[in-house]
């Protein structure tokens, strides 16, 4: 099994599928390919109609998009584990999951992930909205769940795959939350799997300007 | 089991979850705010904290996003029948579902769903790279599951509800197709569900501005 990702810097989407891979604990070997160069797209062009990352190969299927690929992960090899066993619970986890695919643009387009960076950026209004929205999500999930793990259900789950880089782009722009909702960032960030990831971001080089915004900033 | 929905006419969005639910046969009413109203914000506060539309509410389980509301039902009502039953095909569709749902912003943006309208837009690179996808898409299932049924994968499935708003845009600004991705519109529009929807959406009266695009087409 092949996933494709970009840089491990700055591509928060193919984050969310290798941690999903990582996670599921199927074996799988990466093929970063650096954004938005020309050996990109070619590279990619025999392998996802979208151009896009991430996105895997697994044998004669291809999955593009990071929700469709843990939906696959789940489906073909954890049994559903990869979604809270209880229906109330992960009809709520599927919602967090679709709200943080399809939403939370102030965020997505103001803090672009950059791991390496300590930065500070003015936010539009949209983007502060954005930030109470999930301070709120983790606040109330590590309420609802204490004693029972430090995920977002408790036990990891889909939901925590999704939202593990935002905790990244809090750090990098310093953003600070309530004590519940920092539990939670403490928990992404001291994630294992999560930190080899960021322990390779810290060895590239390459700079995608468009995702570098805000000021330097003493950390 | 209610389903909260925006102003048939324009939420492209609700109309995704409530064509799921009426394929799937489950009992529900629906509950239509027009969007943009007080009356909209003040009903969806004790419903869900996203306030938006659609929202399901089946006794205590609240889910909100179309695509979560899909995957609920499918889980909860439909025993998995939502997806194609072959894993191959179902990876296929959720990858697809999951393209719909957080892509195609040229068409989302600059040709908002608007029923009643015939309308003409200048459309951008963006929107244009857009509907050669989605034509891209259609064919290519078309012509795959040629004598298994007009859906895009045969039967109906999940993905189908995803891309409906698309046919009903695509009549509403006269985009023309090659002839397979031509015929998976006409399956689309000549729907019977899609139909009592329509019939709804042309008796309304509310007009949202934003979604009021382009100028008047001879149809």
């Amino acid at each position: 099994m092949q996933l494709f990702i970009g840089n491990k810097n700055y591509s928060s989407w193919s984050l969310r599928a290798w941690l999903m891979l990582a996670k599921s604990g199927v074996n799988f070997s990466e093929v970063k390919l650096t954004l938005d160069t020309p050996e990109f797209y070619k590279r990619l062009e025999s392998v996802t109609p979208t151009l896009k990352v991430p996105t895997l190969i697994d044998n004669e299927i291809a999955v593009w998009d990071s929700l469709a690929i843990c939906e696959y992960i789940n489906d073909a090899y954890m049994s559903g584990a990869g979604w809270p066993s209880e229906q109330v619970m992960r009809a709520k986890a599927r919602a967090l999951a679709c709200e943080m695919h399809s939403g939370f643009n102030g965020i997505r387009n103001e803090m672009p992930m950059n791991i390496r960076a300590t930065r500070y950026v003015e936010l539009s209004e949209q983007a502060k909205k954005d930030i109470t929205r999930v301070e709120q999500i983790w606040c109330e999930q590590m309420q609802k769940f204490a004693g029972h793990g430090d995920w977002l259900f408790g036990s990891w789950s889909i939901v925590d795959a999704m939202f593990a880089p935002v905790a990244l782009r809090f750090k990098t722009y310093g953003i600070t939350l309530n004590e519940d909702a920092s539990r939670y960032m403490e928990t992404v960030l001291n994630c294992s799997d999560l930190q080899c990831w960021i322990a390779d971001a810290l060895k590239e080089t390459d700079i995608v300007a468009i995702d570098e915004a805000g000021k330097e900033r003493e950390s």
